[in-house]
């Protein structure tokens, strides 16, 4: 199943007529307000977000899963929907593997198959929340922190092995999440856990390539639900200072507790160059793995805020993160869910590169609440959905990702294809 | 595997002599305040908890689960676990059946086997929230509220169907726990689907036999997570209210938003005659369906101090309400906490039965904050575990009943008998 | 102080420039999809948002208070206040008064005052959480709730009071907002505080006019930090229902435990046709009392899409709903507060003016999440700025209310006139 | 107003009666697990909580303050009434002052008025989130964040100032607690205001004696709505960790997002040796500072828990930690509410050290958490009442604080010598 570049240009000529006027019409206000469009445009066209592997079949709950069918039973179906996926959004062009659901046999063919798709790895992923068949200790009391030695051993030797398959497709990060913790009071002695997870953590970096970088994620609550061993972002950091330079920290949206102000955990890991990379996901109560921007749009726009605020070069900065989604779709046929959020996030980006900084430092310098927030919103307010279309376009994307996905019918093909009782592996 | 009254009054025999002190201490206390200490430890032994038959088994998150081993395979293995419990604490003499899980194929033989095990059937629970293998239509857009009239009415025939299994095993009651909602914003329409949820609901209550109840579960969140279709106890009080006299309330502890003051709303409940029932579990930042009592004691001690506050007759009390228990067993053994979870329901009950009612009375009508605080504070500092042990040995359960599942080796019996591969039905 | 129309109209034809293009485009753009551009601006204008007589000075915490100067010292300069904004927006003809803060000593003067600056008088505001010098009996204890009757019937009588005052001014509504509570487990009798509640309720109802409706807020917690009386619209439409059909429930935004899912309540008691008013401001953590869209304007605008989705009729709906702003400004100057609010709050209607109903309902229908997020995103993403300019301009409002505020330096000429010392009565 | 020794030695003969029986019980069930039961006492008793200077009248929040009477109008008053809750106690042997509510102008005097007391001057607190009569800049945008450096050098100057008040009467720290903060997004350069705070802090810290000790607070929000410069333990450690060793952080128990894991992050504080100090109080929603342990009794147990875990010496623990209350008194006298606070941290602190530490470690490390949170239980159902009484009893203080502070009527006392105008300086 792959999407042509015939059919993307066919459905472009529909859409051109629709779409001039919207985007000259944009395109002379911005040019009003001194804005150079083109620049505008190709930073918008650069921002690439990474898919993970998992994300490409329906997610569910500890109540039930209810499959879509057509879902990537492989690697190489996997490799294939991102593909189609960044034939549609041209933004998609990194896919993020997790071991050991995706591991590769034959490393050669995949990372051709990933060339023809024209698509990168970015970080890999281990599991150690999860028994294996052949894994010889449990993970059910924890991994990295465990108290017994040879399960931290093991975990170690995982993590170490998930660099050696990144390296072979050329990753350049590990990305470590611990479901280490504890579900009761009492349970886990909480300094010995810290103390065994940055040993354990150490071992790890010894290993990582002097290129590489180790991203350090951090949870409050789930799978356990009394502690986690890394629960907010200062006990990342703390890890990651401890570790050197190559750590960092990685947020996740999802991973705070109620009412948390992540744009300015964003600003003050930025400001310590500890921010490593982002998992994107929308929730309303917990870690709900939403699509992004489906419930909180404005938040998205000011963690973007925050990050150009702090940087003097948005390609610089588009470089230096790995931007990743990690997303669950109970309900929703996974593919367009993906292409919903990297639009949201698109525009999350483009409405931020819109502020008037110069102003909005003005308005913050004379302590003018009223001044910053209206230029803020001046940003926000701004309809960016001609300027993401038209670097697609120009990048030979689709217009309407979506609506080309649906009028190829291509669920359907898929499911032809792979029959409705695959199911992807992972969550 | 079943647990005898030769093993148990070995046991108390050497329980005996560290109880004698402790049960002799506190019972001059109590009489010093003119409390008849018969006449608690009475009501203390009669108090009653249910087990869900999908609480014998491990738990789990959608990150994974870990087995126990020697879990449950069929009914009648479930019915014997509780009767264990029941052996071991004589405060779980009933257990809640969920079907389509637990289907008795022959009903005369697990009455009796029930009975054999000093054992009643209480509320009975239906499941619209999963599909089963045979199901014409899926519930993944919801069940009771679905847009389509005939996925409705597969719901409300499965409500009925399970109406039926329960007379057949003497329940007295149907709950009702809808997962209908919507994850996004603009997926569903609230008024209609709450329209059609009151009308699939009136189907069902016209089924009820005369004699019985319906019990309305809320949840604000999860498995849906944007809306809830009963999200609170509020639509829950507005549905029970136009269906009538035997529509009922259920709590659910862990079915609440954030800092909720779950109190109250028992209070409110019960003041409005529509408390039906109670989901038993604890939780720190979600429905995390821990032990009850783990997390927060003193919240379930003020629970029950409203039951009581609000009631002249608390054995009318005990047995007007569903008491059950609704938790996760993760990383403990389902049984061992089934035993804390009572053990803390009865303490909890038992201090809010030496509250000093009267003396609360004037403290509240006469605006004395700090004393109603300390008449509180000197129900929940007193040492209440001598008097359950009494009631428990009194009623020739075990005076430690975990200690004695330990002592016995019981799980190690279980899965001798069971095997390890065995998976409760269930979630 | 007082903007004339000399100035509003030098200030429009300054804008009209800028304006054109924007308008003209979006007016095409919506014309394309079949939108009637006029009637649409004409919904939007006739949209009023009242200004609370409490909401024009600088607000404070319990740490400290900041004033801004040029504060109005009487209800005279607050009603002017009002008439700036009205003058600005043509969007704030109405004010919402509070007694004992604003009683009218001459109404007729105030009466034909308010009628100058073409305002009319909204829901009038009892005030039973503070203590006023010549007050028999104190509320620290509560007010309708109160232990003893005789502080319920001051707390009773000052309703009614309010009431005349009201009728002699035009209001049609009485808001009851109880800080009546309690701090500590055990304080207060649940149930007996609800009961003397709604009894107390009932006295006040009866001396309702025919014509008024008595609004019932709500409010979890704050001032009380244990319990308040009527903690959640649940109880609210509890009380309302005991009370008839004048009686009804306001949902004041900020008032709501952490991701409550606000639109679902307001669809419910819309459905119900138990929703009487609204109190917006914006929130991220309790009742912050924020600049309404300043955090949450997604959510606002979710908001207005159940309102609108409930309704056949947009003028019935902004006609039969009482809407008020209740903020609290403290860092910013109140009046421009109060214009971003009134704006934001017109903003997130207009956007749901647009949402395309018939295919919104089709999606629904067929369960088609991804189609009912990308048409709500749809509407929302539209940039309606230049359709409220355009309305206020009609309308011979300020084309940028903030802007010329500013330039005409009104602040500055209210401390001239009133002097930095004047503190607002209230809060 | 002084109690005397003899008023304490009739009450404590008066009620030796009934505590004997009690105490000889607990004291015998400790002895049996081999707990020395006078060492136990005697660590119970060492165990002093300071009271700060603002907490002696009624507190209120920003709806209204009702007063109690008899608030102390100045330092010497204040001074004793902590002389009233120390006779009372022995458990708050130390004031903790606050600049410039409590300029103490005769130090001498002072000192010996505390001496005659048998008080110490625990740390002293700097306020730079109120405005001042005679102060030149305004802390209306921030202090040692403010984007003014004037402003930054004023607030500057005054915490040394603070230090040095703090110096002439024995104090040993500066808690610094920063109102500063935002309440718009846009409103603040999130990173220049964290760099500026770091810079402020510095200058300060180079004034810090060398036996002194910087206690630097966090808070998540209030009273700014939507970020705070030090929101969270993460952030106090990054500005502790650049200052130096006398730099510490300081939990105040309030101040936490909702259902933060408290416990934990005090842990990790101790590990990292940057526990400096406590705040104590309690909370269901916010920062409601309700009396300690009066909502989540556990919780504090819990706390207590960890403290002793992480620690060889407990009274090292009590030396090495500035303990102190920090709550507000909206409904109760402030006496009694203190009172009960601190009979609450100690029976918590008592508890805790009831703990089989041997067993906890055992169980931790063969991963059993029924067995772990069985432990936990243990200690916290224990009645640990007779041993705070003893403790007191043998240190000359009242057998029952409250019921003597009742029978000698103090606070009738109080008014008739201060009125019932005076309002406490401060909150």
């Amino acid at each position: 199943m792959r999407i042509t570049q015939q059919q993307i240009s066919e459905h472009n000529k529909n859409a051109r007529d629709a779409h001039e006027s919207p985007f000259a019409f944009i395109g002379e206000e911005l040019e009003k307000k001194g804005i150079d469009v083109d620049l505008l445009i190709n930073q918008i066209a650069i921002f690439q977000v990474a898919i993970p592997s998992w994300a490409l079949g329906a997610g569910g709950t500890r109540f039930g899963r209810f499959p879509i069918g057509g879902e990537p039973g492989n690697l190489e179906e996997k490799i294939s929907d991102v593909g189609i996926l960044h034939a549609l959004n041209r933004s998609s062009g990194a896919i993020s593997l997790h071991i050991p659901w995706d591991i590769p046999e034959d490393t050669a063919a995949i990372k051709e198959l990933a060339r023809e798709h024209d698509l990168v790895f970015d970080a890999v992923n281990s599991n150690t929340f999860q028994d294996q068949d052949d894994q010889e200790y449990s993970y059910k009391f924890g991994s990295l922190s465990h108290t017994d030695k040879a399960v931290r051993q093991q975990a170690i030797e995982h993590n170490i092995e998930v660099i050696q398959y990144g390296e072979a497709l050329g990753s350049k990060a590990l990305t470590v999440w611990l479901a280490d913790g504890s579900n009761f009071p009492g349970q886990q002695n909480f300094r010995k856990a810290l103390k065994r997870t940055s040993e354990s953590l150490q071992e790890i970096y010894a290993e990582l390539p002097s290129d590489w970088e180790m991203l350090i994620e951090y949870k409050p609550y789930e799978p356990n639900f009394y502690s986690m061993v890394i629960p907010d972002w200062g006990t990342s950091l703390l890890l990651a200072n401890k570790l050197g330079d190559q750590a960092q920290t990685l947020v996740d949206l999802g991973h705070h507790l109620p009412n948390t102000n992540i744009e300015q955990i964003v600003a003050t890991l930025f400001l310590e160059k500890k921010l490593g990379g982002f998992h994107f996901n929308d929730s309303k109560y917990g870690d709900d793995d939403l699509t992004t921007g489906s419930i909180k749009p404005f938040q998205l726009f000011l963690i973007f805020n925050e990050l150009i605020d702090g940087t003097d070069d948005c390609d610089d900065l588009v470089e230096s993160i790995a931007w990743m989604i990690d997303a669950s779709h109970n309900v929703k046929d996974p593919l367009e869910d993906l292409l919903q959020s990297v639009e949201a996030i698109k525009k999350a980006y483009a409405k931020a590169l819109l502020v008037d900084r110069k102003r909005l430092e003005e308005a913050r310098e004379s302590n003018d609440p009223t001044g910053a927030q209206s230029i803020l919103q001046d940003a926000f307010q701004t309809d960016v959905r001609p300027l993401l279309r038209e670097a697609r376009m120009r990048d030979k994307a689709a217009a309407d990702p979506i609506g080309l996905y649906r009028d190829l019918d291509i669920r359907k093909q898929l499911i032809e294809e792979r029959g409705t009782e695959t199911i992807a592996t992972g969550l």
